[in-house]
C-alpha cells in the first residue's frame, strides 16, 4: 500500500479512545482528528480534538470516518447523516434494528457516492461471519452463540442502582455444562439462561444490609431473576485492582452431521482482555476494505458478510496465497 | 435461488464419494455425473459414471466441475486442462506449490471465460481464512496452526510398509501442553514436533517381532524419528471396529496484544469425524460462490480469500443481515 489511509474518529468514549490507540499498530493508517459533541478542550486525546460542528471542514483530509458512538441513540442519528459526507465504519450492535439501519446508511452513502461498512466488531462482526460460514458449509446442524466471560455494561449499571451498592460489576459467564452438551453434538434446545449465568462483584456502602442487596439483585425481573446469579461482596481495593478492565469473548459453535452420518464440529472462540480495544482494532482494519471497495467504485452500505478476507489485509493477494493459504 | 446448480464430479476416491453424498444436503444443487479415468462400469456410484474422455460432451449440462483428484499428481494435470472448458472447484493442498498452481488455473480459466476456485476445504480453506482474518485484525501477535487429532494418510502408508505390519493407522495428535502454552499468550517458539505427537495402531502379522516393528517405526527418519511416537498393538477386530473412519481437525490460534497492552485471543477449532465428508461439503458449498462470480462476469482463478461469506449462503443478503449479522 503506497498511500496512508487517513482516519477520523467520531466520539471519544471507550471505543473512541481504543481506536485512537489502535491506529498506531497499523502502519498503513494515520489518525487525523477526534470529533466530539462535547467541548473539545475537555478531551485529553492525543489526536487533535475538534467539535463535531466543524467536521465538514475536514472532508478533504479524511478517507474514512470511524463512528465510535453508542448504538442506542448516537449511531442511528450520526450514521446516516455522516454517511452523506464521508465513507464510514461503525460497530452498530442493535441486532433487531440492523435491517433498517442498513437501509438508512445505504441510502445516504449511495446518494453521495460514499462507502460505508456497518456493524463491524466481534458480535456483530467476527461472530456473524462464523455463523454464516458454519451454516453454509454444513447445512444440516445447529449453531449456538455463547457470550462471556464478559463484562455486561447494562447489567453493571443495573446493580449500581441498587440501594447500598457503592461499586459493582456484572459478568456474563457461559455455563460449562451447556458448552459441553453443545460440543457433544446432541443439539440441545437451550434458552439464554440455560447457556449463561450472571456473577456480580460488589463493594457495599458502609453498614449496608448485604443480604438485602443480594436479594434485590437476584429478584430483579428480566435482568437477573431468570438467571442463575451469584453475588460476591469484595473490598474496594480488590475492586480497584481486579475489576477495572472490560473483558469479554464467547463461542460460536455448530455441530451437525455431514453426508454419510459423520459428526462434525466447528467452533470459533474469543477471549478478550479488553472488549473496546479488540472491537476498535477490527474497526480500524476495515478501513482497508472501504478503500478497496471505493477503488472498485462500490458505493452504499456493506456488512462484514459482503467483504472478502483479502480486503482486510495489508498484504498483496500473491503474498496471502503464498504464506497464508 | 431459482435455478439448480448442476455439478459434475471428477474422480471417485474419498472426496469424490463424499461429494456425491454431500450434494443431497444442498437443495439448490444437483449432481449430473461422475467422471473417472477408470472403467466407469467398475464404479458403484449413484450418479451416472462416465469416462473422463467423454467429459467435453457434458459442457452444456454442467455449471461447475468439482475436481476430486489428488493434489500430488491428479490436480496439477487435470486442473489447468479442465479449467479451459469448465468452471471448477478443487481442494489443492500442496501448500508450497499453490502460487504456480493458481497461475496455471488462472491462465486456463481467463482465456476461456471460466471461473475457478482453488484450494477449497479446511486446510487450505477455512484455516487459511482464519489465519488471514486473525493476522489482519490483530497486527501485533503470533498465529499457530495445530492439526489433529487426525488420520494421516502418508504416515499410515509408511507404517503399513514395515515388515510384520498387517494393518495400521497413524494419528497426528496436538500436544496438550503446547496448546495450553499457546493459549496462555506467551507466544512460544514451537516446531512441528513440539506441537504434535504421533500415535500408531497396528495389527501385527502372526508371530511378528513386535519389538522390532515398534523400533523400526520409531526410528524412521523424517516420518517418526523427530517426533514423540507411541505404538499400540491391537487385534484385528478392534482395528476394524475403531479405526475405519478418517477423523481430523485442528486449531488455528492467535494471541497478541492490542493497543493499551491488553491480551487478546482468537481461536478456530474443527473436530471432524470424517475429513473427506467435511471437505467435500465445503467444496459443494463453493459452487454458489462460483455462480455469483460468474454472474458478475468475474473469470480466472480465485481462492477462498477472495470471496465474501455471503456468496457461500443460499440465503439472501437481506435474510443474512436480519438473522445472522
Ligand atoms: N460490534 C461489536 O462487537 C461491538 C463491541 C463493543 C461495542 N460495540 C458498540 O460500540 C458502541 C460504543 O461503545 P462505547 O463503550 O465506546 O460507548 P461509550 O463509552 O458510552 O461512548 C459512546 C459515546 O458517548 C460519548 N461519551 C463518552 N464518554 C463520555 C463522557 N464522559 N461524557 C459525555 N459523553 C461521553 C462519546 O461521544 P462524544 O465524544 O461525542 O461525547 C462516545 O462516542 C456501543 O454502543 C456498541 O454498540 C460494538
Ligand atoms: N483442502 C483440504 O482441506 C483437503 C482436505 C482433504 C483432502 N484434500 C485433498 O483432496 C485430495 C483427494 O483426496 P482423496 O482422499 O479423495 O484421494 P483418493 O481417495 O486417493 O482419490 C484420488 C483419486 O484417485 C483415484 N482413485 C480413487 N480410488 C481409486 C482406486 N480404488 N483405484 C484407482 N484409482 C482410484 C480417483 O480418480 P479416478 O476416479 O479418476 O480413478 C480419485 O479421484 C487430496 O490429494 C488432498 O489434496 C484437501
Amino acid at each position: 500500500m503506497t498511500n496512508t489511509i487517513r482516519l477520523g474518529l467520531v466520539g471519544y468514549g471507550n471505543i473512541g479512545k481504543s481506536a485512537e490507540a489502535a491506529i498506531e499498530a497499523f502502519p498503513d493508517m494515520e489518525g487525523v482528528a477526534v470529533f466530539t459533541r462535547r467541548n473539545p478542550e475537555t478531551l485529553n486525546s492525543k489526536l487533535p480534538a475538534v467539535s463535531i460542528d466543524q467536521i465538514l471542514e475536514y472532508k478533504d483530509q479524511i478517507d474514512v470516518l470511524i463512528l465510535c458512538g453508542g448504538s442506542a441513540t448516537d449511531l442511528p442519528e450520526q450514521g446516516p447523516s455522516l454517511a452523506k459526507h464521508f465513507s464510514t465504519i461503525d460497530s452498530y450492535d442493535n441486532h433487531g434494528e440492523i435491517p433498517s439501519y442498513f437501509s438508512a446508511i445505504d441510502a445516504s452513502a449511495k446518494e453521495n457516492g460514499n462507502t460505508s461498512v456497518i456493524s463491524v466488531g466481534w458480535d456483530p462482526g467476527l461472530f456473524s461471519m462464523n455463523r454464516v460460514l458454519f451454516d453454509s458449509v454444513l447445512p444440516s446442524g445447529k449453531t449456538y452463540t455463547f457470550w462471556g466471560k464478559g463484562l455486561s455494561q447494562g447489567h453493571s449499571d443495573a446493580i449500581r442502582r441498587v440501594a447500598g451498592v457503592k461499586k459493582g460489576v456484572q459478568y456474563t459467564v457461559p455455563i460449562e455444562e451447556a458448552l459441553d452438551e453443545v460440543r457433544s453434538g446432541s443439539q440441545p434446545s437451550l434458552s439464554a439462561k440455560e447457556q449463561h449465568e450472571r456473577v456480580c462483584y460488589i463493594v457495599a456502602e458502609e453498614n449496608a444490609d448485604k443480604e438485602k442487596i443480594e436479594q434485590t439483585i437476584k429478584t430483579m425481573p428480566n435482568y437477573f431473576e431468570p438467571y442463575q446469579t451469584t453475588v460476591h461482596f469484595i473490598d474496594e481495593e480488590t475492586f480497584e485492582n481486579e475489576h477495572q478492565k472490560m473483558p469479554h469473548g464467547g463461542f460460536v459453535i455448530r455441530t451437525g452431521e455431514s453426508a454419510l452420518e459423520n459428526q462434525q464440529r466447528m467452533e470459533f472462540q474469543l477471549k478478550l482482555e479488553s472488549n473496546p480495544d479488540f472491537t476498535s482494532s477490527i474497526l480500524v482494519t476495515y478501513a482497508r476494505a472501504v478503500m478497496k471497495l471505493k477503488e472498485e467504485g462500490k458505493t452504499g452500505a456493506f456488512s462484514v458478510l459482503d467483504i472478502p478476507l483479502s480486503y482486510l489485509s495489508d498484504k498483496t493477494p500473491e503474498q496471502l496465497r503464498k504464506d497464508f493459504l
